[in-house]
């Protein structure tokens, strides 16, 4: 099974860890065994001037993904939205209000919809490819979850390089490691059975520093700096 | 303290990661330090010819549970159910009614009771021993969901001598070893502090892979293959 | 950031694994890197007599983290109460009816409140220090609920010297080693990014085990013999 999937996450933090806003959004490619992705994009946000409603971010990865599947043509494309596991292109009003979610999510989804049911239905009319709203469920969204991570820490490493430092709140419970060249990151969780990723990034003259975020259990922090 | 427990878990897949139905049910004794199992015994289920709603596996699960504890003696027997810890003996309609369960859970318990309370009576009668619905708080209940995964990764491996290979889900977040002679088994939880299981089976010409659902995080597929 | 923060943990246990009374209640200054204390402090409870309503706690573990808080000037004091981060200063009664929590937890806090309120709003007077009602998210919250395991161990251990041995129950996922001269403790949860403590203790002539709960998942149980 060859899935691509997308997620959102990385914060920039003020030095009292308080969220300024996001920072990665990536899409993967992941196939059998499910550890990790195959290959690997990334957009960016601009964490400065950013919206934290999180509608922003499911439509920054419905069209990641969707860019990343033209490419390699998964069977089916995995979006973190927790609505059951139905199909993008079959979300049209009733469905949603048929839905079992709040009627918060609903509004949300209908929103949504203006822009991802139509993409959804092009995209499998071309291609036959389905988009599901899968969720906390999938494998391959929590790997995309990792390399937001990694995206996150590189995004980390380019501003201290301008900026002198950075200070940002990974995804949750993954940790990274900046090694020569690359940046190495892995689920804090064992349950997830071994997920990990890994990209290359010009890592020579920064120093960096992990540890647990104080006041959001199970969130690191990672704080880079140009030495 | 000498605990009785049964669960059951382990299911066939197809190729596209769906259940098609549960395998096995596992009773355990579990002595201090509660770690794993002193002894255990299996029950096969059909898997292609299965009832999903949930109400079949409680009930092998007593009677399996109630077969053990004759021959072992334990001071108690702990269900998967989570019902507050009621011995069952004593579930009559106005004491299930009371319960604070959702409606449809107070129809199935009062539809199990109808077998199992005449069981769990006439078995504490002769015996003194309680059967209680203690649930996932047991750490008995969850070492015979490892269990449970052990003998589904032993039908795994007859299954595929006969038809050549197969895939079952494991139950959730543990992981196992196919080994010389026997199949061992572990949580992926270290809060659980340590459990883990060990059966002996024929394991010669068996070629295995261990790997996550990507469908359904913190579980793993198993597949086996005759080599 | 330096954080001071107090929590109550351990039980005494009956043969049985029945909770008889918590033992400890523990304050903890953290500091970067937030994965242990730089000093702590303790109170101990009489398990055989303490009110398990939960209320008893949260004002010991008030009145012990400002008193730490007096000798350390700490950025800010973390409460394990978890009604959204608010000031403790600021809790009147229309405040508490604000508050999206139960019934009964408005009931608990405006009791609570009586004592607190004035201390929190002294205190802040002086210090310009803030006590917030943070609860599980706080990372310094966890370090003193491991504190509180540690020094339940160490009130076992005087208890087991004279009574001849103890039977104590340890706060969530952790567990603790009894060393020469010291007892060491660590969160069992790997999604925490390494959390730890250490306390001295005279430790010579003392046998020990650690088991988990069979009847509480993810809780382990300390038992501890003079030898």
């Amino acid at each position: 099974m060859k899935i691509v999937a997308a997620d959102t996450g990385g914060a920039l933090l003020t030095e009292d860890y308080e969220p300024v806003g996001l920072i990665a959004t990536a899409a993967v490619l992941v196939e059998r065994p499910y550890r990790t992705a195959a290959l690997s994009v990334a957009r960016y946000a601009d964490p400065f001037n950013y919206d934290m409603s999180g509608r922003q971010a499911v439509r920054d990865e419905a069209f990641l993904a969707v860019e990343l599947a033209r490419e390699v043509r998964p069977d089916v494309i995995h979006l973190d939205s927790t609505i059951g596991g139905i199909e993008v292109r079959k979300l049209d009003e009733p469905t949603i209000d048929a839905l079992t979610i709040t009627d918060r999510g609903k509004e949300v989804w209908k929103d949504l919809a203006k822009d991802l049911q139509p993409l959804a239905k092009k995209f499998w009319e071309e291609t036959g490819i389905e988009i599901i709203a899968i969720g906390k469920s999938s494998v391959p969204v929590r790997i995309a979850e990792i390399y937001a991570g990694l995206y996150t820490a590189k995004w980390a490493i380019d501003y201290a390089r301008e900026h002198g430092k950075a200070t940002v709140g990974l995804p949750r419970y993954m940790k990274v490691e900046i090694r020569p060249g690359k940046i190495h990151g892995e689920s804090l969780d064992p349950r997830e059975g071994g997920l990990f990723g890994e990209i290359e990034a010009k890592t020579e003259g920064i120093g960096w520093e992990l540890y647990p975020n104080p006041l959001v259990r199970r969130f690191m922090v990672l704080e880079v700096w140009k030495e």
